[in-house]
């Protein structure tokens, strides 16, 4: 990956000479990513991205163009950009593995470091995660919906620049799709690769037939046919029984029918038979066209026989929810290593921030489902099977009893001291993960509408100690009330 | 920018591979890159995203890694790697410049050459031209509702990858931001740069006074003070305009505030009367948070005193429209620059091409202002002033008799024989030939909701062309209904 360096916000670097020229240049901050809200009106994120953010902070560093840039911006003084000069991260970094489902404020990524350096990582971190979160995220539900039928990725000219396609494919195949068509996208991440040919191949040649017999010999066992140039069932599909009977009669496999346009469910069904009847009971039919969750949803759920899925635009682009709105917040402040945690107020309260360097913990019923998340403090330990009552941190009466569980850390340790001790998986491993880890989830809280909600509380410990600092605050906006007429917090 | 050659789609090379084994490799063909449907029901789009088609296609080039891989898929035959590796792009390419509005169905890019090289740049010159066409024309649409007041591009941290980001700034600088918070951006494409102190800021000092302070210390002559982290009205102006006093005392330009929370209108509103009575009138008010073109519009109405806006994650990924639907279709067929126009049909009637070497002209009245656009063959003239009868294509009774026009054709020569003859503008150019190509669309068509319907018609030539081959194509099929039983033709 290119060095991302100076993918940064103009406001991250003002901030850190602001911090280096008013003496705060050793001081040292705890920031959380986490998201408020769930995408799509679903139950579940999975997480994606991380494999990029590591190489985003192993590359970080200023070159010379960069710091020319800088100083031709007349913002920052010559001691800063020298300081920029020797620029590397230092610090601690914990995370969620990519694959994992997770839930509204749980911390995705935790950076311990120098403010200087935890300021800058905000935005390409949040770039990063947000956008392959988000597609993964939806392709997990795409390939949910098509229950068993595998999911092609197919939406690189409608994606949102190129590295949009290249990074979505590779979220989409974490998320479970089977392939993409991106060629970049599967030479750089080993994603396998799909594709046969347009409507123009067909448009090539005088006859469907003869360009369907050219591609039987250029390509004899990946031959797949796209059918609906003319018409499916008058044309189509008896050209395509034709040359599949040749192929096979030929000792080769013949792959199976794509169609792109018209009735999926009709013409796949009718197709079905037609197949069968000549005795081409192995070959498949993909379908295409402008298809996300709910059209595969609705199409299968009326018996269409499509065995797998080329899905594009919806799916690149994330297209009914374009953003994940991950953010960065500020958990705990410190000096040499020792940090006081930080809470920020909001009227909304939603936006109140979980204060102090946390975990999270997944507690697992004995059949190995995931039964509730606590957000803990980070060295909390949970004895397994003891019961244990946890309570929503809002409508505290609202509580449940754990019984005969086990737990799991999601967070693994990832930087330490600028240095990486995490082995980043395979793709295909992150997949496979995150196979499993879905596994782990209720139907019901994957459902793709109206979902159950995953119980995500804070533990004891946490929750007291939000308590307290909401506590102090409060009673420091009343004392400034009476200096300065405060009387409300408003936040962003 | 990085060579994209691999980015395409596999169907392409899968393609140009039967192209290669079934004697087609010298066929010619041009195709049209175009779009059928204006996004957020708007009246134009701004084209955008040549400079990178004209990057991508100077880089065009299989390295070695590149052919190591796809004949590591086990698809491709040793000849046809072997005419990889000698790939270049030796054909023609013309296209309308950035920053011109265009309409549906006008070619934005006509692509002239080999079969197997201008199948190849389908994919790869739509990513790039949908992304941007569509950021430029949401930020025109964004800046537009600020109706002077400046616009700043803030969305980087919630766009889709490095690249949406950066490209997404690009775009929305040609639709007319006046700046982009996304340093990588300024530093590749010279766009300026804006951005000051976000919360975190305010909270890492004991009072909101001292952090304001402590960043006019930092940056005398750029203090742009963010007021709502605890109340705008009690605690952030009147700090902002301690603040600013001091400053301008010692000679300084205070540059005003930002307010990115709670009710624009009313906040701005007593904001401004407070600076005013401050005697601080030229210091300038920033509005943020979650604002789009018809949150901007509705905020100016109710009489909002904001000077700027930041806006972000609505535009950089188009949340209301998150693709544009270009397409890349054969227009002609040929040997040896000799070419024969093609058409293709479908039930739906817009999905019909337009057929042959198209080009598009403008018609401009006496004042300067578009009246219609005309979709021509390549050699039509048109003797300015000479009175015209255009007619709508579909309900050709809409006729309508030009007087007194000039005209421009809008598209222009970028690559010949494979060679660059067309030098990239600035970037500043293109924003402000932008800003003057729009000022000649009439006020109507520009209304961000429903706007009045730009006239694109055929030419007559044009027309009488497609209805001819339309004939012909409909007598083939009743022609074949006869042998094949076909009756329908359905298209993707």
């Amino acid at each position: 990956m290119q060095n991302l360096t100076m993918l940064t916000d103009l406001y991250q670097l003002t901030m850190m000479q602001g911090y280096y020229m008013n003496g705060c240049r050793d001081k040292e901050a705890v920031f959380d990513v986490f998201f408020r809200t769930l995408p799509f009106k679903g139950g579940y994120v999975l997480a994606a991205g991380l494999e990029q953010v590591v190489e985003y902070i192993e590359n970080l560093t200023f070159g010379e163009e960069d710091l020319a840039y800088l100083r031709s911006l007349n913002l920052f003084t010559e001691d800063f950009i020298e300081e920029l000069r020797n620029f590397r991260f230092t610090g601690d970094i914990d995370a969620i593995p990519e694959g994992t489902p997770v839930f509204p404020f749980e911390p995705l990524i935790r950076i311990k470091g120098r403010i200087m350096e935890t300021q800058l990582l905000e935005t390409a971190i949040l770039n990063l995660v947000n956008f392959q979160s988000l597609i993964a995220t939806k392709a997990s539900r795409v390939v949910s919906a098509a229950h068993g039928g595998s999911v092609m990725e197919f939406g690189l000219r409608r994606a949102q620049g190129p590295d949009a396609g290249v990074l979505g494919a590779r979220a989409a195949f974490i998320g479970g799709c089977q392939s993409t068509s991106n060629v970049l996208a599967g030479k750089r991440y080993g994603i396998p690769v799909s594709g046969t040919q347009a409507h123009s191949w067909i448009q090539c040649f005088p006859t469907e037939l003869e360009a369907f017999r050219a591609y039987a010999r250029t390509f004899p066992d990946k031959c797949l046919l796209l059918v609906d140039t003319y018409n499916v069932i008058k044309s189509g599909v008896p050209n395509a029984i034709k040359v599949g009977l040749e192929l096979e009669a030929e000792g080769h496999h013949f792959v199976g029918i794509r169609l792109d346009s018209g009735d999926l469910t009709y013409l796949s069904r009718e197709a079905r038979r037609m197949l069968d009847v000549a005795g081409l009971k192995s070959a498949i039919i993909v379908g295409s066209n402008d298809l996300d969750e709910e059209t595969i949803f609705a199409i299968k759920a009326q018996g269409a026989a499509i065995d797998a899925w080329g899905v594009g635009t919806s799916l690149i682009t994330s297209k009914d929810s374009p953003s994940l709105g991950g953010v960065y917040k500020l958990a705990a402040e410190g000096e040499q290593n020792v940090f006081q945690p930080r809470l920020k107020v909001s009227e909304n309260i939603s936006k109140i921030t979980n204060p102090g360097i946390k975990k999270v913990v997944r507690f697992y019923d004995r059949a190995g489902k995931a039964m509730a998340d606590l957000i803990t403090l980070e060295n909390e330990v949970f004895t397994e099977g003891k019961p244990l009552t946890i309570f929503d941190p809002v409508q505290t009466w609202k509580q449940k009893t754990l019984k005969n569980f086990s737990t799991r850390d999601l967070m693994i340790p990832v930087f330490r001291g600028g240095k990486r001790v995490y082995d980043l998986p395979k793709l295909t491993e992150v997949q496979e993960y995150a196979k499993i880890e879905l596994d782990t989830l209720w139907d019901e809280v994957k459902r793709l509408t109206n979902p159950h909600s995953y119980i995500v509380d804070l533990s004891t410990n946490l929750f007291e100690l939000k308590q307290k600092l909401l506590l102090t605050i409060h009673q420091d906006i009343l004392a400034n009330n009476q200096n300065q007429g405060v009387d409300q917090n408003v936040d962003r």
